[in-house]
């Protein structure tokens, strides 16, 4: 049987930085030469980055990705590399491109991948299975391919699928087997969500099977605005055997000897196979020889907790939003709670402290706990401490205008933000607001106050799993002889908006041990009242949950994009009307 | 050939409320039936509004939409109305509701009509095509629909179609002719855009045409969110004769009598029509007869200029947001310049004098003339005014930090934007937010500053077209007898920000007559810079104005909901990357 060296180059390439990705290409690709490849892939969309939304409507973007092909070919055959079949996603457009509101949306353009070898193009692939729910609109941006790819290489028939054709029984995969390859490539943007690791073995071995090949499956990693792509690239073998996997949230080369099955001789042209799709077959020869030495092996990564794994994801999330957007630095108000509190670490932990900036901002109502936890957090983290005392504002608009109650605690709130987006204004800092997932959903937070910012890395986190997650990284840093950057106060504490005398949020909110299941059978769950009820919540605190999580539509609307962990952040991926007059309880 | 008396009930229904949007069916048919009425048609997904988004993913919503509508069924036969065929857009589903994130989406629901007659459902259609581009995702929402649903009423073979099936050729209307029907009705959920209604009769026609039978179409009207459903509703005959069209954004009851070919023999039931659909027949027998006196006529309405239709579509969509919502009142800031004018002028056009709070909230850059200005709208329109200096409170966060340039600038902006949510909290009031089309797309507002408050009834007007509409409705009160509500002063003086001594917007911007039909070409267009450059703009003036497009994606998407009146509004329809690199430049 052939033996193929297979380099996965789980990269992070950068939206619309066509330039700066097909740089990424030609230094993976030397990286991977010398480690001996003979055939190297990337992921899903790696020239245009993903995923890419309206910039599919606009025709120049379209010629630029297809520009950018062809240059990358010429590129990488100029710096010697063309004897080694590169495969990488693009954007491509076989029609007139579409425009959004034609008759035929999606006429024309395509999630495409290209081989590329000796300064050209010897093969393409259209993506065939088009994802169209959750974050997935991808019925709005393209056609879908109807054809199976299959490239000779080095001896052995390469079928190419992108991602959603992994996730969908009887498409691609049905038609290698069909096809009778000894390998498939599929390249990925798959973005992260909380245990879909978990899923993602188990869906690769039932392709393979299905397949009856080898799956070399590379995904992209790194942050695009709400999307954390993971990476989790892996190869896995025809009898369902985990050859190689590499680490999540990391860029990684990962290098490995696969056998293949020698290609026999093709079955006639116009076959038609699984899904009605036909066979295109191209090939790619004299390509670099088997190097000699030991075999390549790519090893396995062992599995991390779910804390761990939340943690690194949030923290690659902000990182990447932070420097893809050129932000010199964030700030962050700093209450001495613990959403602030984690948020710091997490901020500290992505940009290192000299470019995290934390604003203790106390008030007459701020206890005196509050500020040492804040000066607390400062000291273990050792990021830009300020204090900026709000009661002189405070007591200027309430002394030119009649507020009372909710509104003078909305007032606070608000003043704060004005003085993080002065400093914002001022710095050049990217403000990061702290609002968890169940104070979001519950609308438990002040519009244009405590929601001022640009970014929110725990906007998908229920309070419990922040609670948890302070708790795992102060163990982490406690197992490496760190610091623990979160003050143990700040933990322990009973949460307070701290907006009025001894207000905690327990007058407002049922118990977070009580709130959160509900919310996350609600939100995540989409189950009624009546499906509450039968879980074996209390009928009266089911009500009056969803009556506030349904008439905070309009606040959420309005909230700061933030790292999405699950299926169902609030954000592009969650749609609901905001005139709605819909209650679950009649 | 017989003669059916149509009845066509362009109504308002309400996203969620199922029990009021079942009144208003038994309410209008009440009225239909006492103008004579044969039958009866509602809009698209009338029983629980459109368009309800995620709500579909609720299994006790589409259960409760099912339930309401054998009880509608039933309420009609018991008010009476039984004998009198009622057509009904609702969701329903016949299979397991789907999740969002299944390996097929959308699995089992629909997107309905259903034809009540004598207390029961004689007939049910699915919709066949569903539109997935601009504001429609209902790939994400429904499966489509693969029968033709014919029913024999009054000796009339009726075809049912759902909007989009009207937009495309090939489908349900193909299909009806190889039916032979003698009528299509249409039922319609199709939201207003500038000049929408010259596309529609000619649509219609064609259709008529590929039917070779007469069409009654029926839409919705009012506003949902960003989106306003126009009505428009019409009859058109087989040979192109439109014989009736109902007024724009008005309910309306239109009833006429059309002359129709009497049903023939069916053709066999396994008959295999046009797009694959199949035929499914029902009949709903013993209908009111055909009642003495005159022909019912419904009459038609002239065109409007384009400034009148947009006033009409924005007032609308302002009134059923605060209402819909159950605002008491709106509040808007008053600088005495054109957009605020517009805006306030929108809001007592859609509520009454009463219900609007205008605050002129003047500082030390705030010129006499915008005071005075401000002061003059207020008296023109009678609206409730204040004044709340902003001064004191500005010198407060100056003393207390160290701010300078644009800084100073957005904090003018946002204690403004912190006082009116202030009198929003405390007399609840929902706040107006007035940026114009134009600033929204080059980032020319302050975030949390002008850009606060709930909803922007001029989100979606250029600039240039914010002007025509002052203009317009100066001119048509001076044509009626009333005081034009806009000062002219307003209109006619250069715009400014007043954050800095002697600003105005052309230190910053270009002309707005220049960048307005750029951002045209760029945002409605999709076009790219050759395209913008080789329509005649000068190429330093397009870098420049795309540059500050391509940049201020943040603040658009942190911008409140507001009316939409284009193709490509800023908010749900339009999407793009806020990280990304890509420049037209570049």
């Amino acid at each position: 049987m052939p033996n193929l060296r297979l380099a996965l180059c789980q990269v992070n390439p950068t939206v619309g930085d066509l330039a700066g990705n097909s740089g990424l290409v030609r230094d993976w690709t030397r990286r991977a030469a010398d480690a001996g490849a003979q055939i190297v892939a990337f992921p899903e969309m790696m020239l245009t980055g993903y995923p890419v939304e309206d910039l599919v409507f606009r025709r120049s973007f379209v010629a630029a990705s297809k520009a950018a092909l062809r240059r990358l070919a010429a590129d990488l055959d100029a710096d010697g590399l063309g004897a080694l079949p590169v495969l990488v996603g693009y954007l491509d457009a076989d029609g007139p491109p579409q425009f959004s509101g034609d008759a035929e949306p999606g006429r024309g353009t395509r999630n495409a991948a290209a081989l590329l070898h000796r300064g050209g193009i010897v093969a393409t692939y259209f993506k065939h299975h088009l994802p169209n729910y959750g974050v997935f609109d991808e019925d709005r941006y393209f056609v879908s391919g109807d054809a199976l790819t299959v490239v000779r290489v080095g001896g052995v028939d390469v079928a190419l699928t992108i991602c959603e054709d992994l996730w969908q029984a009887g498409g691609p995969f049905a038609a290698a087997r069909q096809a009778g390859v000894g390998l498939v490539l599929t390249i990925n943007g798959s973005p992260y969500e909380l245990n879909k690791d978990d899923v993602r073995l188990p869906l690769v071995r039932r392709r393979a099977a299905e397949a009856g090949a080898t799956v070399a499956y590379v995904n992209m990693v790194g942050g695009q605005d709400e999307l954390v792509f993971e990476g989790d690239s892996m190869i896995v073998s025809a009898d369902g055997a985990l050859l190689t996997r590499a680490p999540q949230f990391v860029e990684h080369l990962l290098v490995h000897d696969v056998e293949l099955p020698a290609a026999g001789e093709p079955a006639a042209p116009d076959q038609v196979l699984a899904d009605e799709m036909r066979v295109v077959r191209a090939e790619a020869g004299d390509i670099p020889p088997a190097p000699d030495g030991p075999a390549a092996t790519g090893g396995t990564i062992a599995p991390v907790a779910d804390e761990a794994e939340v943690w690194q994801a949030l923290v690659l999330g902000l990182r990447d939003y932070v420097n893809k957007n050129r932000f010199p630095s964030v700030v962050l108000g700093l209450s001495g709670g613990i959403d602030s509190a984690v948020v710091a670490a997490l901020a500290v932990d992505a940009l290192g402290p000299d470019r995290v900036v934390g604003v203790s901002l106390p008030s007459q109502h701020s206890s005196e706990h509050s500020r040492e936890d804040a000066a607390d957090l400062a000291k273990r983290t050792g990021l830009d401490y300020r204090v900026e005392p709000i009661q002189p504002m405070v007591d200027t608009f309430l002394a030119n205008m009649s507020l009372s109650g909710v509104s003078v605690e909305n007032l606070q709130a608000r003043v704060r933000g004005v003085i993080l987006m002065a400093l914002s204004n001022q710095e050049g800092h990217l403000v990061l607001t702290t609002g968890n997932k169940s104070e979001l959903a519950v609308g438990y937070s002040t519009l244009y106050g405590d929601s001022v910012g640009g970014f929110n890395p725990v906007k998908d986190v229920w309070k419990t799993l922040v609670w948890r997650l302070a708790k795992w990284r102060n163990a982490d840093a406690a197992r490496r002889g760190d610091t623990p950057p979160i003050p143990e106060n700040s933990i322990g504490k009973p949460p307070s908006a701290e907006l009025s005398p001894g207000q905690l949020d327990s007058d407002t909110l049922p118990d977070y041990d009580v709130l959160d299941p509900i919310l996350i059978g609600y939100v995540d769950g989409d189950l009624g009242r009546d499906g509450l009820v039968a879980s074996g919540h209390d009928p009266a605190v089911v009500d009056r949950v969803l009556r506030m999580v349904d008439t905070a539509e309009y606040k959420r609307r309005q909230s700061a994009p933030g790292t999405k962990i699950s299926m169902k952040a609030f954000g592009r991926d969650r749609r609901l009307p905001i005139t709605n007059r819909w209650r679950e309880d009649g």
